[in-house]
């Protein structure tokens, strides 16, 4: 239940980008990226609102997703509200205003909440500087402002929308007018606004009444109203989920809040932010947050530069390093999977790189080697001619479905955890360090009955191991045949 | 036995360098490295005698190395004559002579061969064309000069020593009498050499009748000879290797065959060699063997370059793809478990980066993750808290030692050929997709009955999983306990 005095976070998790490849990948986008520190940015924002002050976030996401957000929250501790689904990306627009609504509809005799909408795929490093800027904003958003924050420039930057402030913001920090948004400007335009003072950049937060959001959209956007109430109105439960009704949802245009509501509302406000935040929108933005020695290499993980200069080297496994020699200005991204090396001036062309791949057929433009599940996750250890080995990790209380297989037998060995294994009519317990054997055409299951995470060894052989060859006989994921895991 | 008039080829592969790390490291260097095409140079020297004219090679190489010999070898069909182990790493000259007095030892009836030494870690593309060079140089050897080959320069290049000849070679690429060796040079001087048309680069390749290599010996460096010829006096047979006695060999010193006898030498002829040589010294002259496309990329392995300049991209792994965008004279080399990056004029820094790792104590430094043994090898595929997997190939015939272990247990399943396995009293055949449970402390074995190499997965469980737990009761290689594999 939500306080009357509790700002209702939205956290908004379904997008994705190429531009941080090969650390983000469609199937893994940047916000659940370990980017800086060893939290993902979806988790930051998460915690950033762990503080007194704030209700149980509600959480947007795509389908794709769902089982990383609700990993990413148990890690961290954080039980959510609502996590909605959408079924499609129609950009930020229709998302937010689906998340006010079922806000609203879960407390439909709460006061009028008021909503603080936070994307999850940028970095504000300091939270207590962040909730003090909330704390401002609150008395003008409860009047009926929409409440934007804006960052204090500290570079003439082309790559961000602005502000335009009414008037210079104070030393207090107090929310100003807001005179109009700006585009992304030239450079020459950009220097004129960092020199003017009346021009902060627009990191994309808002906070305002749910009401007036609402009223916002039903004055300017009737077109993505209409079809996001029905969405929400046809919507289904599913494991935990509201999946909004995706032939409603398609409907919506596609379109971002800013062009729907924010452009044409009269009553924003902006409350000034100088307490540092990034977007993070490639990799020389990443390079400017991490940490840099006196000759301006930022390293993370088993990396090392002998002789370079405002370089980034990322080594993302620890199993694999990554060594720079003289380099100057580059940006070097190592994977077991992939890696990249481009000057950091060509940041913004990584997209390219996935472009290439794509185009190539080849599953790095897209795909994580670890497969996220309703259940868990595995990945593949070594794919040979007529064999497979897995590691496969089990969630406490989860199971895989009922399943038998035409072309492979498979071998389980429990390295850690407890498995109950399902093989035909028989039902057995393994622990650690026991095996069972799965004879081909045999009806199995593997279920975690346990507290901890189950890792379990899979050696698959015969002639044909793809993931689509799995008859399906009770899934409690509700899963079709063929459907994958 | 050899032909009359067969040339003796004794190839050199003991060999082990730092400048192409990360693809030759101290466990698996340079020359079986598959650095352009898919045989190594070693195999590619070697498959360049396999041709008429020469005898078996006689090989010299160091114990770690000689598992990868005969598997290297055998990929290729070659058989070898004498593979003769040096105890240390002691440079050319007392390998060079220990190889000559082991080819005649072998032989002590036979007329006095003709041999040629060659070192493995260079590349000459034109097999045909240095058989030709060979055959020009075999009237001149029969008739007592030592001939050396000369490389025809093409660049002002300051990292080779040169030959200066006593006229300019002819068209007919008959032998020239060699004037003096030449340090390697300064640039200036390099440019001089290279206009004068009278100076040719020193390849290490020597073609001589073994009575007139021992005879320098003995005029020039009898403190070579005299524990040379003790340790191979000494030397001991074991599994098809002829190992040089240590104490002996210990004694020569360490010294290039230049050095020691060559730069004396009042008979030294030199043969032209103009169809293409490299020593391969570093990730530059990499570059510069391997094709380029019309931008000067040269890419291997799923590498992709986007405008990308005279730049080396090389992904030594199908699993893992490696994206340059706007590189300019760079090199970049991945592997799964090292990726280095560098630019082209840096290469001769790249041992640096092997310093820094060895400082580091990452294993990545010296070797490879996969293992080589004299029964195959093994690679791990994952190594968890209590738990690791390998993949195990046991070559046909090959056997691991009668062992057991205290701290681990061990599940085995066969995914290719078969295996014959010991546990405890019990000896069982298994085939693909067959399993094994070896429980802690019983003593087991693992051989390869067959024809074709046995895979096999490997899981263990325990609390200590280090190579060392081991007591061995039986092994075909004589190995002791704590001894690895």
């Amino acid at each position: 239940m939500t306080e009357p005095d509790q700002v209702c976070p939205i956290i908004l998790c379904g997008g994705s980008g190429t531009r941080l490849w090969p650390l983000s990948r469609k199937s893994y986008p940047k916000q659940f990226a370990q980017i800086l520190g060893d939290r993902s940015l979806f988790q930051q924002a998460a915690l950033r609102f762990g503080q007194g002050g704030f209700a149980a976030p509600t959480i947007v996401t795509g389908s794709d997703f769902r089982f990383i957000v609700t990993e990413q929250l148990a890690e961290v501790g954080i039980r959510p509200g609502t996590i909605l689904i959408e079924p499609e990306p129609r950009n930020t627009a229709p998302a937010i205003l689906a998340a006010v609504l079922a806000l609203v509809s879960r407390n439909p005799d709460a006061p009028d909440p008021i909503v603080l909408i936070a994307p999850s795929d940028h970095s504000i490093p300091d939270s207590a500087a962040f909730g003090d800027a909330v704390a401002r904003g609150r008395a003008a958003a409860a009047q009926g402002k929409i409440v934007t924050f804006g960052i204090t420039p500290d570079r003439p930057e082309t790559g961000y929308g602005y502000l335009e402030l009414a008037a210079r913001p104070g030393a207090d920090g107090a929310p100003v007018d807001l005179l109009r948004f700006v585009e992304k400007p030239e450079a020459d335009r950009a220097r004129a606004m960092l020199a003017s003072g009346n021009f902060l950049w627009n990191a994309g937060i808002f906070l305002a009444r749910a009401s007036d959001l609402v009223a916002a959209f039903r004055q300017d956007a009737p077109d993505v109203l209409a079809p996001v109430e029905r969405s929400l109105a046809a919507a289904r439960a599913d494991l935990g989920f509201l999946r909004l009704d995706p032939a409603a949802f398609a409907q919506a245009p596609s379109i971002s809040v800013d062009y729907a509501v924010m452009e044409k509302a009269p009553n924003l406000a902006v409350v000034p932010f100088s307490a540092g935040w990034s977007d993070l929108g490639d990799w020389d933005a990443v390079w400017r947050e991490q940490p840099t020695d006196a000759d301006g290499v930022a390293l993370s993980g088993p990396a090392a530069a002998i002789d370079c200069h405002d370089t980034l080297l990322r080594a993302e496994s620890e199993g694999q390093v990554l060594i720079g020699i003289g380099l100057d200005n580059m940006i070097a991204v190592a994977m077991p999977d992939a890696v990249l090396v481009a000057p950091k001036d060509r940041a913004q062309d990584v997209k390219k790189a996935v472009d290439l791949l794509k185009a190539r057929g080849q599953r790095q433009a897209e795909t994580l080697p670890r497969d996220y599940r309703p259940w868990g996750w595995y990945e593949t250890l070594v794919l040979g001619p007529r064999f497979q080995v897995k590691r496969i990790v089990v969630n406490p209380g989860a199971a895989l479905s009922l399943q038998s297989h035409h072309h492979r037998s498979e071998h389980w060995i429990v390295v850690e955890g407890t498995a109950r294994v399902t093989v035909d009519d028989k039902v057995q317990l393994l622990g650690e360090n026991q095996s069972v054997y799965i004879p081909l055409g045999a009806v199995h299951r593997m279920e975690n009955p346990g507290k901890v995470p189950m890792v379990l060894i899979e050696v698959q052989t015969g002639s044909y191991l793809g993931e689509d060859d799995i008859v399906r006989y009770d899934d409690i994921y509700a899963r079709g045949q063929g459907a994958k895991g």
